[in-house]
């Protein structure tokens, strides 16, 4: 493969997920750091060379950029063991892949944001206004995640995919946003599971 | 490939997309209308039937159920001409259609949805507060699509893939939220470049 850049903000959720599907692929992987709480992904340089949207993570590949999560993972790992070979499964995965950025992602991370970087005393009269929705959307997303994983060991079929790996990244550190682990037994089971993988990584790594 | 089934509120754009998706491929689908705005896609029957999460589209083929309208459609299209055969443009397809899912339709499609569904004299306050940031990221994602489509004729290489599919559902229709398509010209002549697809279908077939 060519070589890789990550161009992240390494206590994001979200670039965690490029790096773990790197380690468990065994891929090196050079990190850049960009410090988003001093907008150094909304520069002008940074908009026009690695991403017109403004966000991390990017990855790079050679000379080529792949923004949003789930894509620079489903880079990293096409044609491995991380995503199944069966069709079915194949969209399966992806349907989980999907549901965490739209039903997981905005509730789950955003008030880990809220609380662990912005403070509770800066918010905005709007985010205020929208934590009770964002609180049982995300306390949703926990509960449909239990109700499978009170079912199967993994996301999809018999093994840990991309799916687990998505959905891992900010559900291990959720209580960052006020949600309780302990309400979610399966979940805990599963969280206790990832990092059995060989080669697994926590997000401090 | 099996029988296949969507449940679907036909209005939806992310359940057009499935509808497209098969009709570019040849692929008869049956289709089951369920009236979100009586929640129908909320009952105890559909919720343990159908899926869980309680949103429509699911693509149902033969007896196994794939939500998540993006996933759907590259359920359909494995192994067709509308998904690259090539690694990284592959990625960047789902990189286009998971940054639909997070920064174009909970905007674009939302403001649809409250202008034409819910009626504005009808919405709650909160969706007032949050309207103003709705329509600004709105305009940024449209922008962003314009900025690219000034450069490519198509999202991802030299030819329609999903990713065309899943942004241009929604995006044809942006006017009923409030959009002017006026101000984006890439995105009007991409607009019109998408019907000129052989057995293209209307949203509204």
């Amino acid at each position: 493969m060519e070589h890789l850049i990550l161009h992240e903000y390494a206590a994001s959720g979200n670039c965690y997920k490029v790096r773990l599907t790197a380690a468990l692929l065994g891929l090196p992987i050079e990190r850049r750091e960009y410090d988003i709480m001093k907008s150094e992904t909304r520069t002008p340089e940074f908009l026009s060379n690695v991403n017109a949207n403004g966000r991390i993570p990017v990855l790079q590949a050679g000379e080529r950029f792949i923004p949003e999560s789930n894509a620079a993972c489903f880079y990293l790992a096409d044609g491995s063991h991380l995503i199944p070979s069966d069709r079915f499964d194949r969209a399966d995965m992806l349907r989980w892949m999907f549901w965490e950025q739209y039903n997981h992602e905005p509730n789950v991370a955003t008030l880990r944001f809220w609380y662990g970087w912005l403070g509770e005393t800066n918010w905005t009269d709007l985010q205020r206004a929208q934590l009770p929705a964002k609180r049982a959307a995300g306390e949703a997303a926990l509960a449909l995640m239990d109700e499978h994983l009170g079912r199967y060991d993994w996301f999809v079929g018999s093994s840990a995919t991309l799916a687990d790996i998505a959905l891992y990244a900010y559900t291990h550190v959720c209580e960052g946003g006020g949600f309780r682990l302990a309400d979610y037994p399966n979940v805990v089971k599963w969280l206790e599971r990832v990092p059995t993988l060989p080669t697994f990584i926590p997000m401090s790594a």
